[in-house]
């Protein structure tokens, strides 16, 4: 293109496209429809970008959201200390929550390894899982993180983590054709993965 | 959900649902994002947005980005100020210039019609462009804006103001079947279009 875009511009939509989903093309697209609108909607977002780390807290045990030290699920006596789920990140502990079907408590991992954007584990809460689980008292560890590429890396990674200690069940969440499913429409993998994993009846 | 966020997350997230294709759910996940990163990349976030509006100019004639009162193309003596495409956006805009088959100036609207998210003329550059073509000259009006319900309103909006204009000829952008589309793949209110608009050969 022959217009050098202003750098201010440039910068912005170079921030922007470091957000998950966000593209090149979109977090330019983005950052025009900002400065489309009035300067106070910009004001307002930054300023809520500028507090949000010190404002918002983490559990020190699991890494949800928390108020204090440790986080509500942890603090609750009627949650079973024993069994771990661990999650990428909050909004994966939500939903888990939202399905009513699990009693146990969370490690929040705060995302999945991903050398293509440069996660690694020392990026990830995976020294404090390890130790949680050395520290002993762990019946089951369900590892949740994504049915994705990473998702998977990342659970193996766990897996060859923690998978030789003694007396802890190690699991994964289960992977098949999503409920309301036509099966004409499910990618092949997912239905390969969904015979595969086929259970007696 | 039985877990309030904390309020900083949830203004956040609030004023990310704001921006274009940006839903309530995404949104949410975004602000996580944020959150789980480093407290510098919000920080850099933050301070890239304060001062963006003051480092962009733009064009007093026709909208489009410049350093100074005119931007190059107004100011391109190649360029013919008798013929003025009208865009949504300084992307469109862009999008028009990488054709490279117009040789014309612009007038950037900087939105368009949505009485859904409150935008009326008055939020755009309608009157600057009533004032242009009243103040004479023009020769050819091309109205440029999306092929979509909010882009046929703004493009039949300006027909009302400057249709009846001597001398100008107003025109639309045309629709039909892109390039390379294999036409069973394509929706039926663009091959509807298309029936409709057919130019003999």
């Amino acid at each position: 293109m022959s217009h050098q875009l202003p750098e201010a511009l440039d910068q912005l939509s170079a921030l922007l496209a470091r957000l998950p989903g966000v593209g090149k093309r979109s977090a330019l697209r983005l950052a025009f429809h900002i400065l489309s609108r009035p300067r106070e909607e910009a004001q307002q977002l930054s300023a809520s970008l500028t507090g949000l780390h010190e404002s918002v807290g983490f559990c020190e045990r699991c890494g949800h959201l928390a108020g204090q030290a440790l986080c509500d699920i942890c603090l609750d006596p009627r949650r079973n200390p024993e069994v771990v789920c661990v999650v990428e990140g909050v909004p994966d502990l939500l939903a888990v929550e939202a399905t009513g079907e699990f009693n146990g408590t969370y490690h929040v991992l705060h995302g999945v390894l991903s050398p293509l954007r440069g996660v690694g584990p020392s990026e990830l809460r995976v020294a404090e899982l390890v130790e949680r689980v050395h520290g002993g008292g762990l019946q089951e560890l369900i590892l949740a993180t994504p049915i994705s590429v990473e998702g998977e890396a990342t659970a193996a990674y766990i897996q060859s983590l923690v998978g030789r200690e003694p007396k802890l069940l190690l699991s994964r969440i289960a992977s098949g054709v999503p409920q309301g499913s036509e099966l004409e429409y499910i990618d092949e993998a997912t239905l390969g993965r969904a015979l595969r994993a086929r259970q007696a009846l």
